[in-house]
């Protein structure tokens, strides 16, 4: 190659690189969306965490995609799902009332999804939304760190409601 | 009509008679089935029941068919809902562990079907069925006795959590 065409080849790896997004680079830390549609997956199971403690205090409705079902409804102990499999918790405050415990406000959504390239993460990326959808600054690393509780399930805690 | 067609029509509709099941010619009596496919219905809500005199105590997690839904989650007040409109409460024992609630074995579904035919429950059928699917039998009249109490919502209770 002439020195003209290695300057050349050299300026357009450098544009190339500056027109690939911050975020895409950043690798682990690409963020996640919020699936619109998630309200029509179907419904794992719900739970309320009432341990003002444990971080994630509320109401919870969780709900898996197709991806994450498949694998999630599957008897395979210990199976890893595959990329794309995604979960959505939303998260309401807890309301007690006449007898009966009830989702009042929304606080948040969750979601965690599967993504190999997300290694520092054990392989899957986390993004929390409050309930107009922005997306609230969370340290992917804590939500691991919890995740890493349930490593013989592939980091998911939930199981099917059947 | 000879006599001989007479007794030919009137045996004719005598066996029609008896070809209608028991279940049909019993009217508001006739049973509902459990949708094989709720699971993968919206998710419509959940709640935990906390009073055992409340008669429906347990988690429950409700789901709608698309028709149920379309009026549940229109914004008008009141409106009725059509004919083959669904829901499913799946009522699971209540399971405290670890600063969290949680939903343990399946007690029973319940399903409230619209059949405006139905007069003497407020146009729904109800029923009730064990972990195993099988019918329990249960009084739908003291279901509607309660569902009456929501009767400016068309005797729904439940509300879609958005």
């Amino acid at each position: 190659m002439a020195p003209t065409g290695r300057i050349s080849a050299a300026v357009a790896l450098v544009l190339a690189f500056l027109a690939t997004s911050p975020a895409a680079r950043a690798g682990d830390e690409r963020p996640v969306s919020l699936p619109t549609s998630f309200r029509s997956w179907v419904h794992v199971r719900s739970m309320v965490v009432t341990d003002a403690d444990a971080g994630m205090l509320g109401f919870h409705d969780v709900y898996a995609n197709e991806l994450a079902l498949e694998t999630l409804r599957s008897k395979v102990k210990g199976a890893a799902y595959p990329d794309g499999a995604q979960f959505v918790v939303s998260i309401f405050e807890v309301k007690q009332e006449k007898g009966t415990i009830v989702a009042g406000p929304k606080l948040r959504d969750v979601v965690q999804r599967k993504d190999r390239k997300a290694v520092a993460t054990g392989g899957w990326r986390y993004g929390s939304f409050d309930a107009a959808g922005k997306p609230i600054a969370k340290d992917a690393a804590s939500c691991h760190a919890c995740h890493s509780q349930a490593s013989d399930r592939d980091h998911v805690f939930t199981e099917f409601a059947q």
